[in-house]
């Protein structure tokens, strides 16, 4: 099945902008009259039939509707610093996608080896693989920031925090992202099910650079409300790492 | 920590090959006297000195043995159809050992796009993230066959077999992943551990190709004792889809 974005939704009619009509209609050759599919990238899927088969500007009218197309049971925002081979960080993007993520929030470590990422290219990987596995949201992405602003900035949100990095704390034990997760909600339970009767807190994971967050950067996030955490007995790199996160939620919602 | 590898040890005397030596000598100038570190890819670490500095056949005297180095607590064997793209199998292959794996085994299946497969590049990758998370033991693997050559060699094996597909069979309803590893043992506890009461029994999971596996290939499956299962609501790749099996095993046993 193939899937088309269209940001542009009004009424019944959906537009697709130059990139999405080149592809439906110069490239799969869709004419006038055809079924399409169309994500709106926050969640809906539209059955479409297509009007206009402009190779530029298509549009199409929407027969019927479906909400939280392909979502998640769960609200999960990914902090991870980006890799030195920028590849690494792109393979996660799509993978965590696939998998089911809400936010990917790149944020830059003090031993962060790599200070810059352009989100433009992250963004497109992360349209496509919503679109390959089927999902009507597409992650956000934000901005770089440094690991401490976005730390801060989550000083006050009622979410379970979490971060994971490689040493011990005196006064604060690791526990595993398993238990941290079991202590949040039942194993299975869906956050935002009132059958549940719990109430649905976001997930906030932060995951540190190749060389591990600074021992400042741990303090900040102890005082600002984050639980330590450890991912198992296996030495992860850090898209690795990542991905294993985003997996152990998968897993406890499911 | 660097790791070297060795295959050739005799008595308490480590004995580098040419490429391992090269790495060891003259890219990282280690020389005669210096402490390294080798592991002997069956799960065995040694703390060596080295004795000879020779660019092509380097040795290093044994000082401390440390065996299953890095293991996990399971046995756990992959059967994964080769992606059409071969880096995607090749990622997958990585990520697997950097979590634990202990057999990768590349099957054809009845509508794998890729019908062949080199295993000496897979090999270095193995070798290279087995050092890399720090293990000492390299996973295995063999030579490629076809899914139902796969499957008969294991119909009398007494192991946990799963196989993931995505349709129904009407007289076998999937499981989730989960639910197949909390039936055969209690989340957390190690197979292999004697205070656990429970056998050490061995994983087997197959995971089909892009074109998924064809129902002769899943009834063949079930009659040889393979329990069906599904990876939960996401639509993975294949590489997503083996990888995700890897880690509802890490889970499990965490």
């Amino acid at each position: 099945m193939e899937i088309f974005y269209s940001n542009d939704i009004r009424g019944d009619v959906c537009f697709l902008d130059q990139e999405e009509s080149g592809h439906c209609v110069r490239v799969l050759r869709h004419r006038s009259g055809d079924h399409i599919c169309v994500i709106d990238g926050e969640g809906t899927f539209y059955d479409c039939t297509l009007l206009d088969d402009s190779p530029k500007a298509a549009s199409a009218r929407i027969d019927g509707v479906q909400r939280c197309w392909g979502a998640h049971r769960y609200n999960l925002t990914m902090a991870v610093c980006p890799t030195k081979n920028i590849d690494r960080f792109e393979w996660f993007a799509e993978k965590a996608t696939e998998l089911g993520v809400d936010v990917i929030a790149p944020v830059i470590g003090e031993h962060s080896e790599r200070k810059v990422l352009k989100t433009d290219r992250i963004r497109k990987i992360l349209l496509s693989a919503t679109k390959q596995s089927l999902k009507g949201a597409i992650p956000q992405i934000s901005e770089p920031e440094s690991v401490s602003a976005f730390i801060r900035a989550h000083r006050d949100a009622d979410e379970l925090k979490l971060i994971a990095y490689c040493f011990e704390e005196e006064d604060a034990p690791r526990i595993s992202i398993k238990d941290a997760l079991a202590g949040e909600t039942p194993a299975g339970t869906a956050p935002a099910d009132p059958a549940s009767g719990q109430p649905a807190r976001p997930i906030v994971i932060l995951i540190g650079p190749e060389g591990d967050f600074s021992r400042a950067e741990a303090s900040l996030a102890l005082e600002c409300g984050f639980r330590p955490i450890h991912l198992g007995e296996s030495r992860l790199r850090t898209e690795t790492a990542a991905l294993t996160a985003v997996e152990a939620v998968y897993f406890h919602y499911m």
